[in-house]
């Protein structure tokens, strides 16, 4: 068994609408940056025992199907990093 | 002038508690996954104007600093990528 890291990026849709991001975005703008487009999302790290990397993917995935990530709202890419 | 995609990647330091990562790895747990040191971080996404890579980079900085991160409790690192 080898450890992996795993990070799983959570962002939302881009047709959902990102109140936390628009609120950012309006921040920076009264600070002087030029910003737009400004959207926040998450990053699920943590550590995974598997025989291989790609076994290490595939429960990830599972993991982000079954709970990480809502499908409906969200899109999700997963990272697999053998750990040092 | 060129439109640049900047991330940043906020993530709380590895000594202070995260409840809602711990809260997530319990669940895991329960689910049958071996998950353990989860960590949950954010990433802002925006897009910015500059004059090159460098000036993209040292706003995102200021952004960073300035709004985005709290430098006492999160560890933050910046990507930026010419957007197509």
């Amino acid at each position: 068994m080898t450890e992996y890291r795993i990070a799983v990026q959570v962002s939302l849709r881009p047709d959902i609408l990102d109140p936390a991001g628009r609120a950012a975005e309006k921040s920076l703008q009264s600070m002087g940056f030029a910003a737009r487009d400004a959207r926040i999302g998450k990053t699920i790290t943590l550590t995974l025992d598997a025989a291989d990397a790609a076994e290490a993917e595939a429960k990830a995935e599972q993991m982000a199907d079954q709970l990480l990530a809502n499908p409906v709202m969200e899109n999700c890419s997963i990272t697999v990093t053998p750990r040092m």
